[in-house]
């Protein structure tokens, strides 16, 4: 068995036997395409979408678990990902959904079980090269895809309120290190990052003052001039190691 | 009973009936005072010291578990109080301290019990007048004081790095809110607040330059002059509700 079979195999089991009770992991994918910042949703229902989340296993650290999860949704490994809140709330189920799902899947189903308790989830988010993420459905849902974070579809429980904690913490934390660049390609010039830069903060950013800003925290090294592009050729940078 | 009976009775019973399986709170309680940052901490034995903290009742939030906790340690209402981290890894459990403690009050201890289990712990600080607060221990310690955090005792499991990431997500906080006036008395001078605010990040900060960003957030409402300052009197200063 996979490490995903196990994991699904003991979802529909004894779920207490293999996990953590009472804690989830949610996980805010973000991606960056075409001028819009993009996150990672599950369709579950004709009309209701969800983050990309699971449980933790008994001998397994919170991290470990999101990087699992994640791996799992993506098919990438060694992502940056980021805890930023903890959801607590006492109403926090899903038991009419997993009701559904078990019944669809002829698994044994009783208000009693493991995965119908509260759960305190704890949100981490990622940021991905959305050309390099394959993403895939789990058995929850049918389909997965990505969304711009200025349209969200209908979404389950907390999950929209957990999408726009984890932005918030992304624009926090982008003051301090410029993170934005996990989300382009290995190699990118300055006015690319400058352009995701805009599109995270929603507003337009001074060019020349903002490409001295990056370059101060020395952690971009420049590289040769990007090829074919027609009456200006910007440098490529990449992040350093 | 009050609720501080029904939680002590309940820690001591049948833990499981009451709290959420493998979910704690840890609270850095932050004070200020002669010059310096002090976090509360409880002696549990002779020479290891410990986080106020606690369990999570079925029936509420981890805000209120958070609030509930902070109340029962310095009989205060209404903190400023923040989530900042989830502590994950495989290993955290108390079950030495508690088999001893235990032991001590002749309680039945066995390995299976509901308090014996990996706990995931979500941090939480505090800021709050020192002048204030009225800590006191709890059923584990014997006592309970303030420490500066440039000074901590030794601590048990992973409470330094707890206090260490308090202070961090602390700092990067203040950058974006003033929230430092929480730990002066509800009247404040400029000069105290920018002795405050030089102590936390541990650097001389400008003093004319942070008084005009101190009132550039608009929060600060002025009062009258400070009296019985000798040559000089600075003026009164509250933060508006």
């Amino acid at each position: 068995m996979s490490k995903n079979e196990q994991y699904i195999s003991a979802l529909l089991g004894e779920g207490e036997k293999h996990f953590l009770s009472n804690i989830s992991i949610d996980t805010v994918i973000l991606g960056y395409e075409e001028n819009s910042l993009k996150v990672l949703l599950l369709r579950v229902t004709e009309g209701g979408w969800m983050l990309p989340g699971g449980y933790v296993f008994k001998n397994e650290s919170l991290d470990e678990a999101a990087s699992r999860i994640l791996e799992e949704r993506i098919a990438l490994r060694d992502i940056f990902l980021k805890q930023f809140h903890v959801f607590g709330e006492p109403d926090r189920s899903f038991s009419s959904e997993i009701a559904a799902l078990f019944g669809k899947l002829g698994a044994p189903w009783t208000q009693n079980l493991w995965i119908n308790q509260r759960f305190i989830s704890v949100g981490y988010y990622a940021l991905v090269d959305i050309a390099r993420a394959a993403p895939r459905p789990n058995i929850f849902s049918k389909s997965c895809s990505w969304h711009p974070v200025e349209a969200l579809p209908a979404l389950l429980l907390d999950h929209k309120e957990i999408i726009e904690k984890a932005l918030h913490g992304f624009q926090n934390d982008l003051q301090n290190y410029p993170l934005g660049f996990h989300l382009l390609p290995s190699m990118f010039t300055m006015p690319e990052l400058h352009g995701l830069f805009e599109t995270v903060y929603r507003k337009s950013l001074d060019r020349s003052r903002f490409q001295k800003k990056m370059l101060s925290y020395g952690v971009f090294e420049r590289l040769e001039k990007k090829k074919g592009v027609a009456h200006r050729s910007p440098f490529l940078y990449r992040h350093r190691e």
